[in-house]
């Protein structure tokens, strides 16, 4: 049963507590996964095989897996998946393009030329989860915009149960553009993209979703390359008024509860009878669902409806929440663009349900979570490129700016920045 | 004496090993700063005071100083640093302005609307370090960029040794349009801002240059606000052909390194008679500058010059170095851009000395160090925003899309995903 507050007061402080809702990793787990670490550093590929026996039950015989083992996977696909995957990859890449950011020079008339070059990382690892979490749509979110951003090499690590990698996997792979396959998972794998070893080129950043040895070892090796953010539980929040359909809320708070039993599902609405009427149709509809069991944990545990007194009080809770997901489910669900401040991903009207955004319509799925969508963004292209700034200053042109610099070296204290200046000064 | 290594095997080795230089935080700080933050968050202002009153020596009456009493302590600097001051702000600001991205919409036929919507942060904190590193042109480059990001309120966090504050630093602030100043400093100063206090408002992100306290609150408390890059040891990279200056290259290599005992510079170069004539103007001009230990130290322990076969063989290498800055000072600058793929700011000719960039050109001078520069970039407006797509579907766009979002859904086994798109099939 989902718990319902009758007025805002109450309902901000559960906000607030839910923020703090995490997955503390243990010390073992931090132990273990520095230890993954370290060794792999030392001995490369033999400690991925061993890792892999250990952890996996077993290891591939070669690590990478050829293009054409990859084509014949895909080919024993539903035609049918395969024809929606391909249709979603057409509207993320549609959506991802629009982001590309251009480099840009400016050049003066006194000679001066300034600019900001942009350029793709060089090469991306991408990690996927084997097993039963295997997303296929998480392979076209993460590896399409790092595609698009330029990218050289996409490298992905997926682990293979028995040897056996999953043939959904394989098919977004393939769809995504994905260079380089390489079956391996766990903490060994983030380690192996990390440092690179005989077999497994190094690469510069490492993205996806993985479970707490994945999270722990990305969040140790940031530094020595760059991650994306390490993601909390998944959350919505759905902002509606008295004209929203408590069938089609239901069944949105539960697409996100289904996740996990640490997911959190919201529904903040100016209607009681809604609120109620949605509370019943989550009983109803969730006896009817194969992932009843986590639904009604995570509904318990992190889900609530919060009656507010206007849509104008409801809009100043979400801003605070800075929810991952927010849909407004409201009679003009455009107006309600510029009022939100904080949100990963805005759902607007009675057609976007969440889902809609998982898997389709173009925006990245990869969102910031327990309201750090305050300062943190979706994934996008502009996570996979790098800026260099460049100046070029003409002899006349540093002549005109030298007294200036001088002037700031020397109210710093740092004559040597001063030096550099004077000694073309002299000439 | 700097270290010259005559073939390009030797210097990447040298090269590699420079970037593990870094300053290791001890247990001991690490568990200071976390009681501090603790402190922070529970007792608040009275928790600042009582560390302003133990760190910095004294507590100002009021932790906030007024804007006439900034302006009082401004006009109290030289009137020609003030101008100067000015100018390298005008230069920033317009650099900056370029990198401003906008929100975009996409409004197809069938009524479906895409887009992203891009926001300046609501509150960014300012640290600025007081003492003998208070760097006016820091607060330039942190602010300016955030101004324009369209971040609402700038606060700058600074200490003030025995309640006076830096005028040249008020001054800075006045110039870059800071909101807010605060007279604190240390991990406490940090803390204050990232949760908030009586009469501290609690903000998104927090950058800036501090010490090792300062460093250890920020990472700390990354995740609760966002932070910029914890710099490690600042270093220059200097690309010079036989036409190049080696009253100049000594200049700058020593520019970099008069920063801290820590900072490396290096030369690459083809001309073996450079190398020598350089290394001689680096004894010869360090001589007569007031920083000229620190320099002798930085240059002894993490200088170099290599030679190298060919100007690609020093390219192939500064690449692999990715530096912070990089200096090209060859017959042709231009050409060495598109070949350039890692580094923060490259200077380009004999007239880009760093300062120029440190100062006034425009570019930022907050880049990424340790050869992060192969995925991380300068700061920028782009560092002060935050993204959020937004998605409006009709009935019927969903109809067509529903399908596929529901074949999509079950591979993955998420039946309740597919469910928000079914109930509203069924309507």
């Amino acid at each position: 049963m989902i718990q319902i507050f009758s007025n805002a007061v109450e309902g901000r402080c559960y906000l607030e507590q839910l923020k703090q809702r995490s997955r503390e990793t243990g010390k073992e787990v931090e132990a273990a996964v520095s230890q993954i670490i370290e060794k792999v550093r030392v001995k490369g590929d033999e400690a991925v095989r061993e890792y892999s026996l250990r952890f996996d039950g077993g290891v591939p015989e070669q690590l990478e897996i050829g293009r054409e083992e990859m084509e014949r996977l895909s080919n024993t696909c539903d035609p049918d998946f395969l024809a929606a995957l391909r249709r979603a990859a057409k509207n993320i890449s549609e959506f991802h393009a629009r982001q590309k950011q251009q480099s840009w020079l400016e050049t003066r008339e006194d000679g001066v030329i300034l600019g900001q070059r942009i350029r793709g990382l060089e090469r991306v690892g991408i990690y996927v989860p084997g097993g039963t979490a295997a997303y296929p749509s998480s392979v076209l979110m993460n590896a399409i915009p790092a595609k698009i951003a330029g990218v050289r090499e996409i490298v992905m690590a997926t682990p293979a149960k028995n040897g056996i990698p999953n043939p959904d996997i394989m098919a977004a792979a393939l769809v995504a553009g994905v260079d380089r396959v390489f079956l391996m998972g766990g903490a060994q794998a983030v380690a192996a993209l990390a440092f690179g070893t005989n077999s497994i080129p190094k690469v510069d950043k490492i993205v996806g979703p993985g479970n707490i040895f994945v999270a722990t070892a990305k969040k140790q090796l940031y530094g020595t390359v760059d991650i994306d953010m390490i993601a909390g539980p998944s959350e919505i929040l759905v902002l509606a008024d008295e004209t929203a359909n408590p069938v089609y809320l239901a069944a949105d708070l539960m697409s996100q509860a289904e996740h996990d039993v640490m997911a959190s599902a919201i529904l903040l609405t100016t209607s009681v009878a809604l609120a109620e009427q949605t509370a019943a149709e989550l009983e109803r509809q969730s006896a009817g669902l194969s992932r009843n069991e986590i639904i009604s944990r995570s509904i318990r545990d992190f889900g609530a409806v919060i009656v507010c007194e206007s849509m104008a009080e409801a809009v100043a809770l979400a801003n605070e929440a800075a929810p991952e997901h927010l849909e407004v489910c409201a009679a003009n669900p455009m107006e309600y663009i510029g009022r939100i401040n904080n949100a990963g991903s805005v759902f607007l009207g009675n057609y976007a349900p969440e889902p809609l955004g998982d898997y389709y319509a173009g925006p990245n799925h990869v969102l910031p979570t327990s309201g750090t969508a305050r300062f943190f963004s979706p994934l996008s292209v502009d996570s996979f490129i790098k800026k260099s700034s460049f100046i070029y200053y003409t002899k006349e042109a540093l002549q005109a700016a030298g007294d200036d610099i001088v002037r700031l070296a020397e109210a710093e204290g740092l004559t040597a920045h001063a030096n550099s200046i004077r000694v073309r000064q002299k000439d």
